[in-house]
């Protein structure tokens, strides 16, 4: 099975082609360009470099969100074009979710901060467990689903587990000081290579989801804003944008 | 500091700029052609995405070897009219542990396995730990050297250490039967994330080795074929190729 992944929820924009088990071209950028200007540039130089008939993609895997509200919206516009034309489904996957993903096999409790900016982060906590069998590989298990909160909401929870904890994501450097103040177990923080989005990452994750039945009509997406119906409640039909 | 990273040791060829404890850039494929086509224009695609000034590297880190020979030179090659062009060092990163750092904090066995030909793989064993400080990150600890053995002579050693292994690399697909044969402990293979080599884990890890001392001068750096001197000894003389 092959898929397009992409993910355009926070300052990264990135693109892959994810064949089964193999990761056939990833590009990531990490840089002050919005992503109407990167995404599709990315995605269109990986096709040529890669001779990828668009046509033999089974499946287009995205960061359905959290994340910014725009990036979101150029991701989901991008997945939804391609997949109409296409004609083939939309894997959503839980941008927290696969940004957790970057510490496969990890046994520690694994924590993403994305920063959601008005004193809050989008997060969740995850932990890996070997599926049954002497050949099986981990299973991601969600002990916190993603949400929004105060960073010291999951900190709380992190002390309550008492478990030793990697953190990742673009929320560590706007709540390093924070994290140390307020975290009473052993911490760290993920390098540079598994500590940002990344789309094969949506798409190994992705590929598990679709095998337990996870996908959509492309028509059908949309993305998962977190906050989008508390902000309608409490603004009572005011517009949010995080940016 | 700022790193470019490159790795061209096997089928995939990568690149990546990594500043610190961010990847700004990563342009990873995993595809039938020469790395002469590919890792130039790549580097250059990043370059122009990023309005990268390539005076304003640092240091260039690149998986070494062992490898593809022919990749490694093409690899070696550009490192090396970089270096001397912009006056920076280079560092050089063990291929093998730098493909063990995909599954950086896993508190398993990590054995990468590249495919050498004549019945033998590029391997190596790996293991994380934290370091001392309950905020400090993992260290990645050698327990087997990077060598090329028969995969029975890793398996062995495996076998008797009797931990749980994560196996990963182009040579899983050509010795996955002859594992699942000859292992005794619990083991799985890394998913398409994490199980070939990337740029910005040869520029992790770099960071970590330069921060210990490791640098050479651009014009000193040569490829570690790992097998030459043995290929010297027994063909006295005769050319070795490896692809």
């Amino acid at each position: 099975m092959k898929l397009l992944a992409l993910d355009s929820s926070g300052l990264v924009a990135s693109a892959a082609i994810v064949d089964n088990h193999i990761t056939i071209a990833e590009y990531t950028v990490n840089y002050k360009k919005t992503h109407s200007q990167t995404l599709l540039p990315m995605l269109d130089e990986i096709r040529r470099m890669t001779e990828l008939d668009l046509h033999t993609i089974d499946a287009i895997a995205i960061a359905a969100g959290p994340g910014s509200f725009t990036g979101l919206r150029i991701g989901a516009a991008t997945a939804k074009g391609l997949g109409l034309a296409l004609e083939i489904p939309i894997i959503p996957v839980p941008t927290v979710d696969s940004l957790a993903y970057n510490l496969y096999g990890s046994d520690k409790l694994i924590c993403p901060l994305m920063d959601a900016r008005r004193n809050q982060v989008y997060t969740g906590l995850y932990t890996f467990q070997k599926g049954i069998g002497e050949s099986s590989g981990y299973e991601m298990q969600v002990l916190q689903k993603q949400c929004a909160v105060d960073i010291a909401e999951v900190v709380q929870q992190i002390n309550a587990l008492g478990t030793e904890v990697i953190f990742l994501g673009d929320g560590v450097d706007a709540y390093r000081s924070r994290i140390a103040e307020l975290v009473t177990v052993n911490y760290s923080f993920a390098p540079a290579c598994c500590n940002r989005q990344r789309a094969s990452c949506v798409g190994a994750l992705g590929s598990v989801l679709y095998r337990n039945g996870v996908q959509e009509a492309a028509w059908e997406h949309a993305p998962e804003y977190l906050r989008l119906s508390q902000a309608e409640r409490e603004r009572a039909g005011q517009k949010e944008e995080t940016e």
